[in-house]
C-alpha cells in the first residue's frame, strides 16, 4: 500500500490557516489554542447559543470536547454540531470520560446524532461509546488500544465516521481502512489536555483537507507522533516537554511527515 | 516633541503593584494573570454578578475582554463597567472578534455606553466598532493597521477614550495625539491571547498612572514591544517564546522603556 | 520528635496515582492539572450538578477552590462537598479571597458546613475565615504568617480539620500539632495559581494517604518547598520558573522529602 500523502496535508494546512471553532473544556482551551497556532491553524473559542451556529458556518471545522461539560454548554454544542452537519462543515467529537457518568453518556448520545466526521478518543472512551463494558474512571485510558480495535471499527461503521483511538499505540479506522501509528513519548500522558488538543488538531487538518478526512486525521496524529518524540528527547520533565512540543510542531515540515516510518496500514485487525 | 516618560510609568507600577480586576475569556485567564504578575501588577479574576461591582471599586482598574462571552458574563461585565465608570475606576475594553457575529456587536454596544478609558483592539475590531465594513473572521486581524488609523481616530473622538490599535505596527490615539510603535516579533501572533493579556497590561499601567492614561497605555505597549523583541531573539518556537516573554517582562527596567527608539509621535496621519 | 515519614507519602502517591476531583477556578485549571500530573496524581475537572456527586464518590479526594466562583458553581461545589463528606472522601477547601466580598464569605460559610479535611489558605484568608479583621484585597496575602498562627489553630479546632496556611513561611496545624515549613523561592508569588495548585496537590496526597492526612498535607507542602527552591535556582524569570517547577516536581524522590531540613515541629506557638 502506498504511504498516504501526509506531508501534503500539512502543506495545505499551512497555506490555508484554517479557522477552527473550538468548543472545548476550560482546562484545554489555552493549550489547544497554542497547539493549533503552533502547527499553523487559527483557533477561535466561543460557545454562546446566540452565536455558535452563525460562527460554525464560517469556520473551516468545529471541534467539540465535553471535558468540563454542563447542561448549558451541552445545549450550545448540540446547536453548533447541528449547524455544522447541515452546512457540511466537518466536525470532531472528543467524548472525554464518557464512561464515567450517566450525564456524559446522555450528552454524547445527543451529539452523535449530528454525525461527527471524526471521533478522537482513548480506548476506554471508544468502548463506552459502543456500549461495551468499560473501566473508565475519568480521563485516563485503562483499556489497551489492541483490545479496543474491534470496538473502534464497529463504532466507525455504525456512525459512518472516522475513529481515531489514541494511546501508546494509535488505531485509526473509517470502518474499512485501518491504520496503526506508534511514536510519541512516554511523557505525553504527564502533560494535561494533549489529547484534547490533538482532537482540535484533527479538526484543523480536516478543515484544510475536506476531500480526504481519513488522511487528514492520520496527518494530525503523525504530527503529534513526530513532535512528541522530538520533544521527549529534549525534555527533562513535563514542563520542558510542553515547551518543546509547541516548538517541535512549529518546526515540523511536510517532508518530516512524508518520511514517517511509524505508520502502518493494516489489512486485517 | 519630548519622548513621553514611559520609564516613570513602569517605575510607578512596580512601586504600587496595582490590583487589576480582569473579566476576560477562558483562554486568556491564566496567561493574562502571568503577564500581569511578570510585569509587577496584581491580577484578580472574578465575574459573579453578586460581587463584581463591589470589587471593581476597590481595584485599581478593570479590564474587560469579550473573547468567550455569554449572556450571563455580558450582564456581569455591564455591571462592572457601570460601577467602574461611576467610581472613576479606569477600565479597558478588548472587543474580541466584534465583527464576527451580531451577538458580539450587541454586547460591545452596551459596554461602550459605560465609557471605557482605553479600547485595545486589532484593526478589524476597530473598524467593526466604528461601523465600517470589516472582514473580521474571528480573532485575527485581516485589515492593515495603516488602513484603520482614521477609524481609530474617529473612534477615540466619538467615545472620548484612548484607542490602542495593535498589530505589526501599533497605532495609539486619544483623538488628538497620535503615536506609532513598532517592535515586537513575528512569532507573537503564534502564541494565543497575547493581545488579550496586553489589554490587561494596559489596565495595570493606567491603574498605576491614572493622571496620564495615554502615556500609561504607550508604556504598556512599549513593554510588549521590547520584551517581544528580546523573547524572539531567544526563542526557537512559540513554546519557548512564551516562556522568554514572561522572563523578559519580569526583567524589564524603566531605563529600557526610556531608551525605546521604536515610538514615534505623529503630527498628522 | 521524629521527622514525619514524608517520603512514604510520596511513594504511596506514585504507586496509587490517586484520582483527584478538582472544582477550581478557570485561571488555575490547566496549571493545577499539570502540577498533579507532574507529581504523579491523576486530575479530573468537572462541575455539572448532574454528575459531581456521582463522581466525587469514585474519586480519591475532592479539591474545591472558589477563585472564580458563581452562584451555579457554588451550588455544585456544595453538592460535591456534601457527597464527599457523606462518603468519607477527603476534601480540601481553598477559600480564595474570602475576605474580599460578602458573596465569598457566604459561599465559604456554606462549604464549611460540609467539614473539609484540610483548609489550604494564605494568612489573610485564614483570618477572614475566623472572622478576624482582615486586610485581604484579593488573592494576595497582606497579613504575615506569624500573626495568623493563632487564627489558624483556632480555625483547625473549631472546624476539626487541618489548616495549611502558606506564605513565605508555611504554618500547618490540626489544632494540636503544629509545624513550620520554610523553603520555596521568592519567585513563586510571581507565577499565578501556584497556591491553587498546591491545594489540589494536598488533595492528591491525602487521597493516597487517608490514614494520615496531617503528614500527607506536610508532604504536599514539602514538595512545593523543595521543588520551588530547585526551580528558583534554574529560572531567570517567572516563565522559566513555571517550567522548572513542573520538571522539579516530576523528578522529586521520596528520599528528597525524607531528608528535608526546613520542616520544624513546634511545641508551642
Amino acid at each position: 500500500m502506498t504511504h498516504p500523502p501526509l506531508g501534503d496535508m500539512l502543506a495545505t494546512l499551512r497555506e490555508t490557516t484554517p479557522l477552527v471553532h473550538c468548543m472545548t473544556n476550560y482546562v484545554a482551551m489555552n493549550s489547544t489554542a497554542n497547539l493549533l497556532l503552533a502547527i499553523g491553524a487559527s483557533p477561535a473559542m466561543l460557545h454562546a447559543p446566540e452565536e455558535v451556529a452563525e460562527f460554525t458556518v464560517i469556520a473551516g471545522a468545529l471541534s467539540i470536547n465535553i471535558g468540563t461539560i454542563s447542561s448549558s454548554w451541552a445545549a450550545s454544542m448540540a446547536l453548533a454540531a447541528r449547524a455544522a452537519n447541515e452546512a457540511g462543515t466537518p466536525w470532531v467529537l472528543d467524548p472525554v470520560a464518557v464512561g464515567a457518568t450517566a450525564f456524559r453518556q446522555q450528552v454524547c448520545t445527543e451529539l452523535l446524532a449530528h454525525q461527527p466526521t471524526v471521533i478522537r478518543a482513548n480506548a476506554s472512551e471508544v468502548m463506552a461509546l459502543t456500549g461495551l463494558t468499560s473501566q473508565g474512571r475519568g480521563v485516563d485510558a485503562t483499556t489497551t488500544t489492541e483490545d479496543a480495535a474491534q470496538a473502534a471499527i464497529g463504532l466507525a461503521q455504525q456512525q459512518r465516521c472516522i475513529v481515531a483511538m489514541t494511546g501508546e499505540t494509535d488505531f485509526i479506522t473509517d470502518g474499512t481502512h485501518h491504520y496503526r501509528l506508534t511514536g510519541g513519548h512516554s511523557m505525553m500522558p504527564r502533560v494535561t489536555t494533549l489529547g484534547c488538543g490533538l482532537s482540535a488538531l484533527v479538526a484543523g487538518f480536516v478543515a484544510a483537507n475536506r476531500e480526504d478526512p481519513l488522511t487528514a486525521t492520520l496527518a494530525a496524529l503523525a504530527c503529534f507522533s513526530i513532535a512528541g518524540s522530538r520533544a521527549g528527547q529534549q525534555a527533562s520533565g513535563p514542563g520542558s516537554f510542553q515547551v518543546a512540543l509547541l516548538d517541535a510542531l512549529y518546526s515540523l515540515t511536510p517532508d518530516d511527515l512524508s518520511s514517517l516510518s511509524q505508520l502502518e496500514a493494516l489489512h486485517a485487525v
